[in-house]
């Protein structure tokens, strides 16, 4: 069997330190890929691309959580009840399934199972008794009064769980954005398609904060004209930002606006635009906490479109969700112009009633009902830890308050921007691969963008003269200090280093020839032209920073 | 009780969006806490600044490797056997505690228990039965047929399994370096020193191999006569690191120079020199790996001296440990100046005989067998599983043979600096944090070196004129599009502005007022000195770049 891209861009990979397969010396584990020193560069190039849309030009924060999360968190989030794949066991040869990779298109997960129609990719033998399993790494804190917790399967939910502090760290405005980079975790049933399907991977996600009733964006305005490339139900078009949000097509301007940046980023990035597009979810495949979701895909030649980035309006659900759980206090405040004096009832417990009545419970009861909201009041109900309770109409009284109020309380809308980086890192690899003959050999070269290269610039002396070489270490040692990657390479003939760095997707390589000794200057070479350019040495941080610079 | 400086500290942090304790809302967990936007930049620009030693002074290579790591990569490294605690529970109150944390100093396990002088620390109660748990999270990779795995206790096995791959890609030259920064974790039995004592935590760590007869370092020349703090075996001395080896107070160069470089890079992150020192390990208190380690400790009012950075020679304990276990070849070559003809003797098995003695074994055997070093032979033990087998002479003929070597083969050393980056971070809070009384009111400064502080400049437009906001917003974006982090403020009197600003250690204030509709000028305020300068718009980037650039 021929090798496929995939195939070329892994050997590459692990041949010239961009990733190599985790554990290697132990037999490795599906799902886990380490990155070797020009993989790690890139990883980081990527990220602070990333990094700059989101802080500069949307004046993000950025925090940092543990990896590790408590049960209570997740159980909240929804994730211990719902973040689950449909898996299938073989009974006869062991091996465990992703139900949706084994099952053919268009067939309902029932008919294939009640009509026998799932075979063991593995031995053939007919599979039964489909059940979910939850995909969060598990673990526990302490030794004796452990506590559950789980591997974070999103980094979301440390920027939830704290929103009142980051409210009130951004001066209570709305809208207001929040980020986070770092490892995601997902226990996969049986990852089989390599960098792509991880089990810990690179996140970087967005969580930005709105007002319901006002999901603009103060920069929709001036991008409203620029086009997307969308994918909705088999049909593609290319609309502008201010068509799509009036058909109705994207629910809201926020969510239009960072489908644009996104689309941006990965351009910047050096995603090929003919294997790029935005696909719509339709509604049985939402996650359990999204209204509407939006992936950027990128086409891979092996695994087709691939969903890199997801782009959902999470609404309020995640908020609403630790308000219930903790009790505390995440709403924000929408201001009134000038203070309202209003009407208000409150619910004033009988704790000479309650307390006979519930014993140990009659506190909580009594912070419950004292927060209440009161309108037309019947019955009330009122649930501790999994039980619900009626509390009888002696327990309280109902009295009307006046209230001067600044404003009202309600729960920001979450607008998600999520990626996932290890994918965008691998497009890239394979979108910007080319493969040429030269002199009856393969040539390989990656035409990665300048800004995104590991290495800015190869730095080799023409011959293997004293002279040469000293004049090249201290070219070498200027870039570098300029806080520019450079490889400095003497081994071989001009050739060879060439194709070393061609291979690597290095954008400019200088050459030190025995003109430099003579007047100070050098060759630069373009990796994509192959054309050389004479410059002054002392030109050269200025001319590579402009080159190099996005 | 009057408030600490560490209780000062983190209610500053927690305010201000420096540190939060994570799961706040949920009770939080002892031992995990989070970084908000200013900690996160710190934390960010602390890390960088290290990584400008290792990666360009030192010529290192970074790299990323999961979190989640295999048991086999951590039996081989010791982990699972030696990474433990000496821990007793309380049968009365059910409170794990480590023995060395409250057992006096100066007495041994064995005596204090033997003697009840152990005491529960919550119920009085005399404690018994110590016993030793190990101290990393488990969990399982998979389903059905899962695997046992843990996050990994320190980054440095993610290189140690790498070596070959990586000492290929650094042209198999010594001394070579990988730096990895990252997470590790560490499930301690019962945290209760607040950040100082993290389950989860941030390390920046560098392994350095040498040749084991070289131990030289190429800058060690440059740098001999510098000065390092050592206190060893209570007694405290200034010492030149030539002077420091010569004396054998220091085992060798590279030890040396890496403690040099650690010192440096401490006080460029702000450290005060008059809190550090260099601690050499007792010989009992050495990890498992460890031939000889100094730690850099900072002094911290209320925990005293805290280890911060470990500086250990591990020899050839881990690659030798992984060669052994994986039987992966992960030597270095030490170079002849020219190839020898060295006669050499070898086993070559004789598998008729191997096979029907030691049936689906026998394979296994004839590898051992063939790569095995060959001296006097008087009988061959070998190793599978866990089983010891002898093998017959009648199994193997010994032969010598002629061969053309280029050089010999050896397992390179490793010096180890670790740092823990969230000590640091605190530490430099602490020994930057100064309190005055201003007008009667306590009035906080951090005095942050501004090459570190999350915050460069304050932006902040006098009064609230919209001529004023206009340049104001105009020159915070331009330093923002410079990659200068700014603060835009105009909320508040000039002088609380200020306040807020010296309180999260901002370096420098641009204030805009009247005049500068006029002359295009503004002031800009040191934070340290209080002094204001007035300064041409156009001139604030260079300004404020050279100022905090380092």
């Amino acid at each position: 069997m021929p090798l496929d891209v995939y195939d070329k861009i892994m050997m590459l990979a692990k041949r010239r330190g961009f990733i190599y397969p985790s554990f290697e010396i132990y037999g490795g584990s599906a799902g886990f890929y380490d990155y070797g020193p020009l993989g790690s560069r890139l990883k980081q190039n990527i990220e602070n691309l990333w990094r700059n849309y989101y802080l500069l030009q949307d004046n993000c924060v950025e925090i940092n959580t543990p990896t590790i999360t408590l049960y209570e968190v997740l159980k909240a989030s929804g994730h211990v009840d719902e973040f689950t794949d449909i898996t299938v066991d073989c009974k006869k040869c062991k091996q465990s399934y992703k139900v949706e990779e084994i099952i053919e298109k268009n067939i309902s997960i029932e008919d294939a199972f009640n009509n026998d129609k799932v075979k063991c990719p593995t031995c053939s033998k007919n599979l039964k008794d489909p059940y979910p399993v939850n995909l969060m790494f598990s673990t526990k804190i302490g030794i004796e009064q452990s506590r559950d917790a789980f591997l974070r399967p999103e980094t979301a939910q440390g920027i939830f769980t704290n929103f009142h502090l980051l409210y009130r760290y951004g001066r209570e405005k709305l809208p207001f954005g929040v980020i986070q980079v770092g490892k995601g975790y997902r226990n996969e049933v049986s990852p089989r398609q390599g960098i792509i399907r991880l089990r810990e991977f690179s996140m970087a996600e967005a969580e930005i904060f709105f007002d319901p009733k006002d999901k603009t964006h103060p920069n929709f305005e001036i991008v409203k004209d620029e086009k997307l490339y969308l994918f909705d139900n088999e049909k593609e078009m290319k609309i502008s930002l201010e068509k799509s949000v009036k058909t109705g097509e994207i629910n809201n301007q926020a969510l239009a606006y960072y489908m644009y940046l996104t689309q941006k980023f990965l351009m910047s990035a050096g995603v090929d635009p003919k294997k790029f597009r935005f696909r719509k979810h339709a509604s049985d495949e939402l996650a359990h906490y999204a209204q509407e979701c939006w992936d950027a895909e990128l086409y891979s030649e092996r695994f087709g479109w691939i969903e890199c980035v997801g782009i959902a309006d999470r609404s309020a659900y995640d908020l609403s969700s630790h308000i219930n759980s903790s009790k505390t206090d995440m709403y924000a405040m929408r201001k009134y112009d000038k203070p309202k004096i209003m009407k208000v009832k409150k619910i004033v417990p009988k704790m000479g009633v309650l307390g006979p009545l519930f014993k140990d419970k009659a506190g909580k009861i009594q912070t419950i009902l004292e927060n209440m909201k009161v309108n037309d009041i019947k019955k009330i109900y009122v649930k501790i830890n999994d039980e619900t309770l009626e509390i009888p109409k002696d327990c309280y009284n109902v009295v009307e308050f006046e209230e001067k109020q600044i404003g009202e309380k309600f729960i920001p809308h979450v607008i998600e921007p999520s990626y996932g980086i290890d994918r965008i890192l691998y497009c890239i690899l394979e979108h910007n691969y080319d493969e040429i003959k030269k002199k009856g050999e393969e040539y390989r070269i990656l035409k990665l963008n300048a800004h995104i290269s590991p290495i800015k610039v190869g730095v080799l002396p023409l011959v293997s003269d004293s002279r040469l070489i000293k004049i090249a270490r201290e070219i070498d040692k200027n870039l570098r200090d300029a806080g520019i990657a450079t490889y400095y390479d003497e081994g071989g003939t001009i050739g060879r280093r060439y194709a070393r760095m061609d291979e690597i997707g290095t954008p400019f390589c200088i050459t030190i020839d025995h003109d430099s000794i003579e007047n100070n200057s050098v060759t630069i070479r373009d990796r994509d032209t192959t054309k050389q350019e004479r410059k002054k040495i002392e030109n050269i941080i200025k001319f590579i920073r402009d080159k190099i610079s996005k």
